[in-house]
């Protein structure tokens, strides 16, 4: 069976729910600001005496700290002091950390941000025409190892990486993307947790993206997510009721190859009028005649009105509107979030892509789902390969290296 | 914020670890048949100290019975039964039981099952040209009063409905299907509760017949599934890592709604080209000039070649081919599963659709999808109604009744 590949679930036993309760403890605090100990009882439904329990131990591993009293709100009443001081908890800044690894066609991006979101340090390295797997690794490595140097003084828990596909995320191994210079078949999950013996997650670019989104970026507070990823190929990280969408064998999510015209033209797969063919943004430039999407923006502002430009971005907007009206009638997201390249096309039409894709999907009486560019620009996937590691540690499947 | 509908996690707290643990050993002894605390200690990653206890209580209750002792495999030895005896346990028949109502344009059907899918009792009523909603209240309850009736001996937990949609899930209600007589917002979850004073659960029959699967079919062993029912309508049941997906709203899986052919024929959704157009069996029956499915299937066989029906079947293939290979490239799932009138018609080329989708999905060199027949034949969404019961059971979120 292939879920095997996945690992077991965990025996619910009491270590686990002194985990599971630690864990949420941190999940809150890094994503949702700071509490005191009655609003963590109140949000994770648990007994004072049970938060107080974890709460101290997290103070003495120096994983919290206390920040100052919170102001009574008018309807709390002073006998709801009567007990322990309502001191502020919150995760110290840069306590617990991860680093990103945003793996692209040309290049790779590197990050280093604390649980909380904040950003440390960010870089990044081409990778050479004449990259092959060797030369590949190697430029990770130096990659890595930079941020590491910089950041010197702190621990990090994890490295995330997110990658171009097609990926085997089980096995943590780069397969064989196209245009992807002479690399091909790299078990870079195994390579890069030997080298520095860090726990190394994988996933691809797109779930990474919808990952950011979800612990860190608008989609905070959803659990029914789609980051709809829009540049030179089309994909979807997709969130189900809290939970990254991956599949059977990590395959999901290829929206890209969704056909939307079986009689259209043929796509590289094998079949006819795949999304992709219709909202790559290297076509749309090439039919619009610029070479790059400031100049299409330019062009598109232009007055008098330049036809063929206008034209060309209405193929796309019908392209995607049509799209998106089928992913929402499959998974009725709370919200679609544009990523990549589209972070800079779809603000042109997005308050009327979000109107008609209301109208048009099946379920429009009782439904109003949200459109938004993503909260990090195309930087989305590079946030989310950290959060892997955070996403880890909120799911207590990883300890914390402190 | 719309998930709020669906009501907040459970606590993390002694009495959750206690009640899921004992659900789990239900749902294991329900749908894999039986073991002994050995087995259950091993599969569910408990001490047997802690399986123990559970068992005990369970045995108390008669939710369980020991039912002789198992035979030790080769590869046991003897001091593996130094202890307690491995006595089989399992949940004794009819011990356990729900009732099921599937909702149709012109038809209910009822049927009482137990909790290891024996089916107990069955029956069905037609709803009048007339049915207004008051009568349709009339025709549920008489139906499942029969049902009672008829297995006055035995206690039941719940009462699961299944229901054409569009339904508002998380008010368990019925909202305006299309040409369902004179039947509109029916509060059935309310009325049927407090006419009887059993949990009732309420989810569309696409999610069913894909629940039904997933417990008690073909699907028993797998965490992703697709459901596709493929009759007057198309709409998809999807289970994901082991849980259905209802989306924000409870409207996803409307798979009937994807547009393939994006300037093809005008949809009554508004859209243009949806699957629905080409793929229910109204129009099928329609373009090959037979009225009944049977008659089709006999045409089909016909020598010399009926070539109008073998024509329409083709394109009828074709269109369901081009909506799995998107089905698949979104969701890698382990298995499809076809139900509805489908199950009538699709085996006359399952092995060709399996291999092309094969073929054609994005993720064709490490992926082998299967397609099949719904286990239960059109009967899933039936199944499936009472299932919804026992899934929730299986998530310890309603009492047994016992």
């Amino acid at each position: 069976m292939k879920s095997e590949n996945r690992g077991s679930k965990k025996p619910k036993n009491t270590q686990y729910l002194r985990d599971s309760n630690r864990a949420e403890i941190l999940r809150y605090l890094a994503t949702k600001g700071t509490a005191n100990r009655m609003g963590l009882s109140k949000q994770l439904r648990l007994t004072k005496m049970a938060i107080s329990t974890i709460v101290s131990e997290l103070l003495e591993e120096n994983l919290l700290e206390e920040c100052g009293l919170i102001k009574a709100t008018p309807n709390q009443t002073s006998s709801m002091y009567s007990g322990r001081k309502p001191t502020a908890l919150a995760i110290p800044n840069y306590r617990i950390n991860a680093i990103g690894i945003f793996i692209l066609r040309y290049q790779i991006k590197g990050i280093a941000i604390d649980i909380k979101g904040n950003i440390l340090y960010s870089t990044k390295i081409d990778l050479p025409i004449d990259t092959d797997n060797e030369k590949f690794i190697e430029l990770n490595i130096t990659l890595i190892e930079e941020i590491l140097a910089a950041n010197s003084s702190i621990k990090f828990t994890g490295i995330g990486i997110a990658s171009i596909g097609p990926l085997d995320i089980y096995k943590q191994k780069i397969l064989n993307p196209p245009n992807f210079r002479d690399i091909h078949q790299v078990f870079i999950g195994d390579i890069i947790r030997e080298h520095f013996g860090l726990p190394v997650f994988l996933d691809n670019d797109m779930n990474a993206g919808a990952l950011a989104e979800h612990l860190y970026g608008i989609a905070k507070d959803m659990r029914d997510v789609v980051y709809l990823g829009l540049g030179s190929g089309v994909g979807a990280g997709i969130i189900i009721n809290g939970r990254m969408l991956h599949g059977s064998g990590g395959y999901a999510g290829e929206i890209g190859h969704m056909s939307i015209q079986s009689d259209g033209p043929k796509c590289s797969c094998g079949r006819n009028g795949c999304l992709e063919l219709f909202t790559n943004t290297i076509s749309l430039l090439q039919n619009a005649g610029v070479s790059t999407i400031k100049e299409l923006l330019e062009e598109e502002a232009r007055e008098p009105r330049n036809e063929i430009v206008k034209q060309c971005i209405e193929e796309y907007y019908t392209s995607i509107l049509n799209a998106l009206v089928t992913i929402v009638n499959i998974f009725d997201p709370e919200i679609v979030i544009i990523g990549d390249k589209g972070v800079y096309i779809v603000p042109l039409f997005i308050k009327r892509l979000e109107e008609e894709m209301n109208k048009l999907m099946f379920q429009n009486e009782n439904q109003k789902i949200h459109i938004s560019a993503s909260s990090f620009g195309e930087a989305a996937p590079l946030v989310g390969a950290a959060a892997l590691v955070f996403q880890k540690v909120f799911n207590s499947e990883v300890p914390l290296n402190v």
